[in-house]
């Protein structure tokens, strides 16, 4: 998906029904959009439909800014949860970081080269170990030391930045501190953290360590959304490596920098481009 | 997709065009039709369009019969290609085989515990070698042997049977004979093949050999439709499994027998359930 | 390695020391053993080495049935665990089953074909339903049914059988029976499960379920020896297998089988290979 | 393999005899060096011997600085091929780039976490575009343009450039000349490639449109030594990853440069660490 096609994309779920399809499309063909992109998914145990359309807005017959509430009376009709973006509206994205420069790199190179349809606005840490970083890539770069004492305190004020930067997606690229329920509350299923096990296994801290003691033979990586469950928000994208018995802990932390950064990376990926429905503790991922 | 829901499944491919999907989806509504799956793509560097559609037949208000013919104006007008196949109309296939078992054995076995939504005939073979595995799944086995000069004539015999049996899809498991163009015109993308490389790699005989000289790190399967240039046909599948220096000819034999059994499985699978379009040397798989 | 060698094989832990390698390969050297295949680890973290070492005997100075004798002293000057076993005497194993065939006739097909060097002897299970397939390679069918009250008893009705056929190794091919202490006591690290998750994820029953109820993005399998704490003994082979949002619960168990199959096909070939040392809750496969 | 631990590592191949495990570790036994890993791979079908051993240096009995020459008539009577590294003695290396960044970038920042035991010396480019790359990492930066006619001249400097820098491996990461005769017959089994597709698949330019244009399901990249023949010198490293029919080029490209700089990067890794031995046209990698 390219930026220089303009286009707006419908994320939308509800009870399943018939004609969803067939008025949705319509609904576009009346207006003059050309669908570039569409798959839909039928939960049929549940009962429940999950779409994500994209189309070419060049031709449209309606303003595209109206778009949205020319849709409304129809998703109220389907009872449905939904969101139209224009490839315009490019989301806002905070990273938060700590100490460990593998994940922000990662992101940081791959928004420099275009990868990342999206606006990197700021970097946040509790440590200024990576102003460096930020810096090199022209990232402003705001340090929130966090004690038990200060950590309401603190996240207000992260809080308060967001909202004036106008952040809606948060990407916790090895930050090393648990969110308070309030600042989850502020960001449903909009904060992305990258969790270095292939969870439900080894969730908490020091996943590598507890996997060597385990003896497994292969690690995993784990980017989810962030509930007030400490490692158990909806997966967006997992992925494993191969160890063996001669892989110490040491051997086992480079292999899994590798993970971490990839799947973080994917994960980031579909969640910028509108690819994520979460229902309950699960993802639909249109990949 | 399971045998005890009724449906039926659309495949269509033509010019992109407005509009495609919404008439698409509208003809199926308007006949009572409910969207299980729906898949669709547009190549927009050729301006293709591609669709899968499996839709709900119970409460049609059309008898299913009338499915095709009701498309056909609709087709016609978007210069399409494209089947429309009822779920009970199971596709009706033949295996073809020489002296190693693990492809017919796979497939054989898959078939036993309904993995594939389809009837499996008969069994061909230039050799008597399998006939007891065939006769252990009580399946009809056929020999056939080939000499350079009967070719032409056992071919004209094997089609004859084809015909007689109405199959539809021929799968080559580990088939050790080169199909004349004639047979391979009587099915159009519709010979499935496994071949044991990570094609375009390794083409012609002995890939494993030419693998283990070459000193490759992977070997590879390779599942395609046959055209009249050997292993050259559409490629529906593939996979690749890793390989060390301690591995001689026989583990890399072994290793390979894994992966085409599981190659050509899937193969088999995605088109019997009407998976795959084809698309000049590509296809499109809607997996 | 193949059957047309005649060759033995060492497998020894012991604490680390200088000069192991050294004394062995000169003990084996001193009586015309020329070595094939060493593998050496040593832990630095806990002060331990594994050796595995593979000999060619054709041209020894003593007789063959001594080795082990001869190598005595220098084990117990190492303080070492060890084993020493030549390739005439084959594994002899007892493959337990319950309803599900797939993982049974895995094995027993790979057997048919030579990928085992080693001798599966029998069949046992709680039910009789996959006598056809035992008898279908030749291979005796005891059925002991298995109630709370009396499982003790057929058990040791099992054990007996073990022990009359010399069985020095079990393979549990989806056997739905918890083994009772006294039974896993008999065979320390020779009992091989197969569990269907990446554990420690999923541990128990129904782990498919479990899986699609958390929304993983890939499933496992795991190939572990029995111990007594349920799904927590040494791990010997893992891997897994990718899912999304279209595949429903039979989906994951379709693909799961695939991955059951040739998880314990993998395990088994290790172990009877002698490529597994077991350190507390790890393995060293020496693959 | 950790810089804080003195060791020494002998990496030796050559034909197959009785006694060479033997006599090599009785050689370092005898010295005082304990092994610390030992891996040893026999090619039964010609013949060959290879081996590589690590041992700690803490407790030898003769200098260190002398080990190459104590063993050198060992060495002339199994009439091998061998090189004794200290890992005092980092290996130096020299990476040669045009204008795309991932590699060069990966490889730039892996070293800066100490994750190559080496000294990356220079970068070498025919473009001045990734100056600020290397400056970054605080690099010398070379640019020596290319063209037709200054080819042999421009690389002359080169060479003596690496020369007067002691450098003895040479990395293309992306470097997009072809080298000459002269030039590689200068640095043997020490240049080391990264070509965009699965070799033997798609060698040559434009790997990943060839792919395209296939209609493989999975690319590939590969790192290999560089011979006088394009794309085809000893295969170090490859690895895949799966693509489909919505993956456009850009796509694919995408997908691809991942794989590069992992590729290179494990390749580079295994060289570095003195894990690959190379016999003909193949290599053995002890990783």
């Amino acid at each position: 998906m390219s930026g220089n096609v303009r286009s707006a994309t419908l994320l939308l779920s509800c009870t399943d029904q018939r004609g969803l399809v067939s008025r949705i499309a319509h609904f576009l063909f009346e207006r003059g959009g050309n669908i570039l992109d569409l798959d839909e998914h039928v939960d049929t145990d549940d009962g429940l439909f999950f779409i994500r359309v994209t189309w070419d807005t060049h031709q449209l017959t309606i303003p595209i800014a109206s778009l949205a509430e020319a849709f409304t009376p129809l998703a109220k009709e389907f009872g449905a949860q939904w969101t139209i973006r224009l490839s315009d509206a490019r989301h806002r994205v905070a990273l938060f970081v700590s100490k460990y420069d593998h994940c922000l790199q990662e992101i940081l190179w791959r928004h420099s080269i275009g990868e990342f349809d999206a606006d990197i606005a700021l970097v946040v840490s509790n440590h200024p170990d990576l102003r460096y970083l930020a810096e090199r890539h022209g990232m402003p770069f705001h340090v929130f030391p966090i004690t038990a004492q200060n950590k309401a305190e603190q996240e207000g004020k992260e809080l308060a930045l967001l909202k004036e930067q106008r952040i809606d997606t948060v990407v916790l690229a090895r930050y090393m501190q648990v969110l308070s329920k309030g600042f989850i509350d502020a960001y449903p299923n909009r904060i992305i953290n990258i969790h270095h096990s292939f969870l439900p296994a080894f969730s908490g801290s020091n996943p590598y360590k507890q996997a060597c003691e385990r003896g497994v033979k292969m690690i995993g990586a784990t980017s989810h959304y962030v509930t007030e469950v400490l490692d158990d928000g909806p997966i967006i994208e997992q992925d494993i490596a191969r160890i063996s018995h001669r892989d110490r802990l040491n051997d086992v932390i480079r292999k899994g920098r590798d993970l971490e950064r990839l799947v973080l990376a994917r994960a980031v990926r579909f969640h910028l481009e509108d690819r994520v429905l979460v229902r309950g503790r699960k993802t639909i991922v249109f990949d």
